[in-house]
């Protein structure tokens, strides 16, 4: 479809903060005019959009973390497109290209703001889940803050994730033995079976600890940190000294209400020698190319892979989004256009 | 006083496990025969010991920094003593040295964990003070992790105690800015008169949140933690983006009984890219000799020095280890034999 074929712009809002897990009514469907691009402008035709859990955060009152999205405004978000008009010399009709296009059938940027992406190199999906942001962030954030060593012990939660995943099939590629947290027998399967972990553990199982302790006999060097709370402190009291905790995101904090609980005491700090470092995958941008090269050399040796889990029709994106939060899809949730 | 004049040794020893703030009465004094040293080993006389609140946690039950204390025996402690005898090649008999000679007024040890000092380079209590573990913590905390560049903002909890003084002043000399947090209106007229910290403010004032604020205006971008609870929390929550959180002790979490508390959120580190890095001083004591080198160097610049509060007599050490955790001292706690 173009734009001379489709006159409006759909578009997915938020109208109410959610209230602990956000719900599908706390989005709305809208219709605008197609925008004009302005000078240095494009226009964009939406493909793909990523579903993220670090939204989740930003869709409270008051957010430290990339800003609060103000009420009765489209959600933003990463997203692949299409040209479809182009005032900047960046650009031309028929382009293919990711960027933080948001919730929305189509959308006007800055074409500095939009990064050219080749379809022959990997097919469109691809671009938001092998080689998009969460990956990224899994790739900077363990090869930068993690850094393990080979024979050391990579413990990542939400190892089914879009992030997870990646984390393991890197810590690996490293030489470093990766060990997942996921919920759920099928997950954990999945994530040893399909993504190559050395083992996974079942945070919804009764013997969780001993699963645990049993997967990670030497202790834990590395822990990324995608969830918080109890699985935090499962991991965090089984640190060796001189043991890194990257904190990624702590989704099973987003939707507490009265904000986020404490962390774990700070003492182990001190006499194992531990690191505490969070980060956000931004400060690093100037690093995908390079990482997009490694990630589909790794791809090509069969070292890296990505399930998506693929959601037909923007109107179906708040579904989908909550869906993911409470952990029902299994690899990058993406919702196609 | 040398073996030949006084036949037995004075010890201090902890014979009750402390319950909240430790008490004198935790403590006794004994007699034991002035041990004689084996192949390798020196007889030590002691001449100061130096009092350190990280004593504290290792007189609980379990302890995993460096180890429980066995209740009945000698508190470790560093000191400074004369060599009386040796049976090591590394030693002569009146050779003054510093070593983990103990609240005893002998000591006997391998050759090898005696470090020769040199009184005529720095008086003597000045090797524990100005020269001692307490300064060189500070150095390698703040050098190595703390890592603070020009301008920046660097604030020590415990301001007035040995290695908060010295954390403010190497900040000084890093050209940072260096706050102080410290009790009371005198101690913080100290901190900034003698050690010539920018700002001190005071934790035990009504306003201490509108001091810290005062005090900070561009925010924090390193805190170097030695007291933990509510004050680590201040300063947590003003932490500038890429800030770092070195903690070196928590003094105020140490006589919980139950155990240590919950620490700050981890959400902060993610959206600010913080550090939060512990560390013990030890596994840089091969660094030693660089940071004596330094610290004489910026002393006689005139750039670092160190007050001293000095008690008379092994006998009276617990109490003076009972006053320094509260904080009645300015300036590096001892004993001198």
């Amino acid at each position: 479809m173009t734009a001379a074929t489709r006159r409006h712009a759909t578009q997915i809002k938020l109208v109410a903060r959610p209230q602990g897990h956000p719900k599908p009514g706390d989005f709305a469907i809208a219709s605008a005019p197609i925008p004009v691009p302005g000078e240095g402008e494009i226009l964009v035709e939406t493909t793909y959009l990523s579903l993220d859990p670090a939204l989740r955060p930003r869709m409270n009152e008051v957010s430290a973390y990339a800003g609060a999205i103000p009420l009765h405004s489209t959600i933003p978000s990463p997203a692949l497109g299409v040209v479809l008009e182009s005032r900047s010399p960046l650009h031309k009709p028929g382009d293919h290209v990711s960027g933080m296009f948001g919730w929305q059938s189509h959308a006007t940027v800055q074409g500095s703001e939009a990064r050219r992406i080749d379809p022959e190199r990997a097919v469109l999906p691809r671009w938001l889940s092998l080689l998009g942001l969460s990956s990224f962030t899994a790739y900077v954030g363990l090869v930068e803050l993690g850094r393990p060593k080979p024979g050391e012990t990579v413990v990542v939660s939400a190892a089914a994730g879009a992030t997870g995943a990646a984390v393991g099939q890197i810590a690996k590629i490293l030489g470093a033995r990766a060990v997942g947290i996921a919920g759920g027998v099928a997950k954990c399967r999945g994530v040893v079976d399909v993504y190559g972990f050395d083992a996974c553990v079942d945070y919804k199982a009764a013997d969780f600890l001993k699963q645990l302790d049993a997967a990670c006999p030497d202790g834990i060097d590395v822990d990324f940190e995608n969830v918080g709370g109890d699985i935090l402190r499962a991991v965090y009291d089984r640190m060796n000294q001189d043991g890194r905790v990257i904190v990624c995101g702590l989704v099973s904090e987003y939707n507490i209400d009265g904000g986020f609980p404490p962390g774990p005491s700070l003492w182990p700090t001190v006499y194992k020698s531990l690191r505490i470092e969070g980060f956000r995958a931004s400060r690093y941008f100037d690093r995908v190319p390079e990482f997009i090269d490694k990630a589909l050399e790794w791809s090509q040796a069969g070292l890296f892979t990505h399930r998506e889990h693929i959601t037909e029709g923007i109107e179906n994106a708040p579904q989908a989004f909550v869906d993911m939060l409470v952990g029902r899809h299994f690899g990058k949730a993406m919702v196609r256009i």
